[in-house]
């Protein structure tokens, strides 16, 4: 039989594959190619405006922080220039988004920088003469725009591979706080590790634990003892003028570079995911991170083939494009246009641009994200908790590295959770005289004294079980003794048919019946079914009846493998058809009682 | 201020402490010591014949296992009979759970061999001649239960150190399928390295990552190679008699122990504290996880100092406790005093004893352990999560070590509770007409198709704020679709006041109101919080009216810094309430039209 299925399978696999028509490819093309859906769409009278406008604008800032994000990579300036142009371009190709704009990242830059310092000043030996002279640059030059293309090249295949494996998802795992703290402390990374050039003076970055101390106290000691360096003002220095050759970033350095690329890869596609998922909420329009991770993927490796540094959507540049109404990623595309036009026409005349405005370029650039410390308040009054991880975050990136920082808030924000959850609340009992609807009340309610209804409000899983535990006894102890003094009080008033009866026999006024309601567990594990199991064999030991509602069948399933006996009649599939079952029993144990009572 | 408040606040601590009567004092020495609190109440005619015939029973596992297990820690059997004495009678003072039987153990046994074997053979020199000649045993000897005795005291220092970081609720991280598959995972370490003493053979321990294996492999190999060895049966050999004098473990060990003991703290204490919980839901009474971490910390600190091997609550033993009916810890104590005998009189008598028969009493010791296997068909039909986390557990276990197992598995199935919270159901739509009490049904009957309440049944927190964005807008979009239908079906039948007004204007009909239930939100964060608020504020931009009902103080307070503008009409402190005040309101507007209806 499985012989003759074979070519059945076969034969579908083929139809399948013979049946893939031209709306099949359409779709897909669709999908991983989104400027497609939105370009033949695009609105030249509503849009083309805005867009050109926030287009201008954003050259401004695409220019300078290009220059000056490649001065703070440790590559020569013109890098920077071409990370300002390829990357956007290919992003609005394959990305969702219609407000993020990629390009030079200062938290980026200062990962790549760490590799450039490290591998070029330490071992210019090890590095092959691989473009002598070319763009009229030094072989020196070469070597370090080589690393920096390594990390751009090995952070781009991180990302896709994170796309091939479906880990878009992950982002799930990303709060605001963490983002926040973490993109707070790297702006502090970077603002201390400009201080030198406000300072005019020249040190090369320490990376490491604690290296942002170390840096600022070089600094604070060369200022007080090199004073007279200060005075003469370093400036960027000769800018080649047009678009290189496509070149292989250098494949023996990847090795060099795995650390600085992961951190690059995770740290630049955590902003630039966050970001895009902001201008989504804002804008009402759906990203797929996956696709995210795709585009931001291939707009690090194929601009790492024409001397890009390490890029990530930036969130300065991103609210400007807000904040001058961009409508789409055509605004990203005007800015490109405009940045080949610098390259070829106004590059020469940035020779003369101090270091120390490129500086307070960045630092300005980076006020967005120094303002975060803002959010503190924010979270203090919303959410304490919130507040001790932002703080924790903090200082555990300024401490060591934004990667390091990022996989400490990860983790400490999904620990606190598990925390409140075993702590959170799982059930609450309802008075059922109280909070019934109308169709049972009048049937049930002299017997309403001898039933409560007990709901379930979580899932149970072996985190919270203790806690149901613990809350279910209270409630139901609660519940039971007020069922006492209640009766007490009402019996003689409200209950004429088992007044007489039940005076004399106090146990069996005693038993009393609970409900259930599991409406409320959407998952449970072994160890939740289980104990529910065993509260429900428990209590009819202790003289109360337990009826359950609203169970899902794999619940029901659960119960009856973990030891509880099933009965049919103990199962309802709602509060109040249990409540009804309960109420006809009732009623026949009376006339049952009232009988021989008649008989007697 | 300050200043004068100082000495108050001395005053206070000092009162504090003068205060401190006989009632503190007794408080303290129950909790700490539980025995005082048991013992004194010990019913001699209930449970004396019960706690003596299980404590016979006990001596017999004792010893056998005992003896045993010291073979196993590659230590002289004679300690292994110290260690079956000492440590139950310290636990008997100090726990908490009545049945607990503490002692050797295979598993920990296990982990002590891998430090003896890997310390004692390889360097021997290492080692000064702390005890010559010491009850007739050779320096050799010695040297091995000094390394044993050294995990034992580290250990138990670390037990002790966790019970003083109050860690004890940890044990909150340790379900059931890792336990199980964990015990399991060990014991079958365990039986594989016995297969060489079934077959008499003597190979040494191999510890580390797919040891087990190599084990294995050459005891196969040597049992087909030297088949005669097996016709010379190994025996214990010689047994010292009488208790030996208090020595210090050697302190220069410590540091070459540390992995071991670490293993040895948490796989010990994890297996007894679950049998502890065990038995106190048994048996229904109350287990302190920190007293129990104490108690288990002080009964290994304590025998280290008398040449124990590292020890903890065994299964089988705590089994044998349970099935004979034993009351309290004086089945144990009962046990201590004939294992004393034994130690005096009966020791030198198990010189013959096989060493395959010891290999046998460690298997069938094993027994239940290795039988949890069939937990798998339980968890698959509860939980196929849960099996999947046993069966990958238990992979761990065996290519690792019980360690690495109990870590992989708290790591992954807290993993998998996040997943599973993460795509966990988070609200549910309810119908008023259907779901509601008497008091405001007849009163809203003729606006009920005008609004409609979601019920959030889950705390609102950064993993599942997308879920819920999500399942929210579905649910919506489905009452409001839903409610259409109806109103076009009803409305002619139903509602005889709205009918005539609505008919030309429809856009005013469409505006429905929604009223969100928070009663489900038991703790939120930011993220939560600032979702909710967002949603609250969009929806009436797109026709919907938000009331909230049941909101926390606190989270009213969070959706206010959230930027959702406070209105005191749209809180409620119940669902009733809410429909209450939207039902008048609906009324005033009728009101109105009708006047302007008429004034037209």
């Amino acid at each position: 039989m499985p012989r003759s299925r074979r070519p059945e399978y076969l034969t579908l696999a083929l139809e399948r594959i013979s049946n893939i028509g031209f709306a099949d490819v359409k779709h897909w093309c669709l999908r991983r190619l989104p400027i497609l859906s939105w370009a033949p769409r695009y609105s030249l009278q509503e849009n083309l405006l805005a867009d050109t406008v926030s287009g201008m604008m954003l050259t401004i800032q695409q220019v300078a922080q290009g220059v000056a994000f490649a001065v703070m990579s440790s590559v020569h300036p013109v890098f920077g220039l071409y990370s300002s142009l390829f990357p956007p371009l290919i992003y609005a190709i394959f990305g969702m988004s219609h407000h993020v704009s990629t390009g030079t990242f200062a938290i980026t830059s200062l990962i790549s920088a760490g590799a450039v310092e490290r591998l070029v000043t330490s071992n210019k030996e090890n590095f092959t003469n691989s473009s002598q002279g070319f763009l009229g640059l030094s072989d020196f030059e070469m070597q370090r725009i080589g690393v920096a293309a390594a990390v751009t090249f090995l952070g781009g295949i991180i990302q896709i591979s994170m796309c091939l494996l479906q880990l878009g998802s992950a982002t799930l795992l990303l709060s605001e706080p963490v983002v926040s703290s973490m993109t707070t402390g790297a702006a502090t990374h970077v603002v201390t590790s400009q201080v030198k050039y406000f300072l005019g003076m020249k040190t090369p970055y320490i990376s490491g634990p604690l290296g942002m101390f170390y840096i600022i106290a070089t600094s604070l000691v060369c200022y007080f003892v090199d004073m007279e360096n200060v005075y003469g003002i370093n400036v960027v220095g000769p800018i080649p003028t047009g678009i290189p050759f496509p070149q292989v970033p250098p494949m023996d350095t990847l090795t060099n570079v795995v650390v600085e690329a992961f951190s690059f890869a995770l740290v630049g596609y955590t902003v630039s995911i966050f970001l895009a998922h902001n201008s989504a909420k804002k804008f009402n329009y759906r990203i797929d991170e996956n696709q995210e991770l795709l585009a931001h993927g291939l707009s690090n490796v194929i601009p790492s083939f024409l001397f890009c540094i390490p890029n990530a959507a930036a969130p300065a540049r991103t609210f400007l494009l807000y904040n001058n109404g961009a409508k789409t990623q055509v605004a990203c595309l005007i800015s490109c246009l405009l940045v080949l036009l610098v390259i070829y026409a106004i590059a020469p005349f940035l020779y003369w641009l101090p270091m120390s405005v490129l500086a307070s370029i960045i630092v300005v650039g980076l006020k967005g994200m120094l303002m975060q410390f803002r959010d503190l308040k924010k979270y203090w009054n919303v959410d304490k908790y919130d507040w001790v991880i932002w703080v924790c975050t903090y200082l555990v990136t300024i401490c060591f590295a934004a990667n390091i920082g990022l996989l400490f808030g990860v983790v400490f924000s999904v620990a606190v959770s598990i925390f409140r959850l075993t702590r959170a609340k799982t059930v609450h009992g309802i008075q059922v005289n109280e909070d019934l609807n109308e169709d049972i009340k009048p049937m049930h309610s002299e017997y309403c004294h001898k039933v409560k209804v007990v709901c379930v409000g979580m899932p149970l899983f072996f985190l919270n079980v203790k806690k149901f535990r613990t809350e279910f006894m209270e409630i139901k102890n609660e519940i039971l003794s007020r069922n006492c003094l209640y009766k007490h009080k009402e019996t003689p008033l409200l209950s004429p048919v088992t007044n007489g009866d039940c005076a004399g026999d106090v146990s069996s006024d005693d038993i009393s019946t609970l409900v259930i309601d599991c409406s409320g567990i959407t998952f449970f594990d072994f160890t939740g079914a289980a104990t529910l199991a065993q509260i429900c064999m428990e209590l009819p030991n202790q003289g109360t009846n337990v009826l359950l509602a609203s169970c899902d069948v794999s619940l029901v399933d659960a119960l009856q493998y973990s030891g509880f006996n099933i009965k049919n009649q103990l199962f309802f599939d709602s509060v109040k058809s249990a409540l009804i079952a309960f109420t006809s029993k009732e009623r026949q144990t009376t006339r049952l009682e009232a009988l021989e009572t008649s008989d007697l």
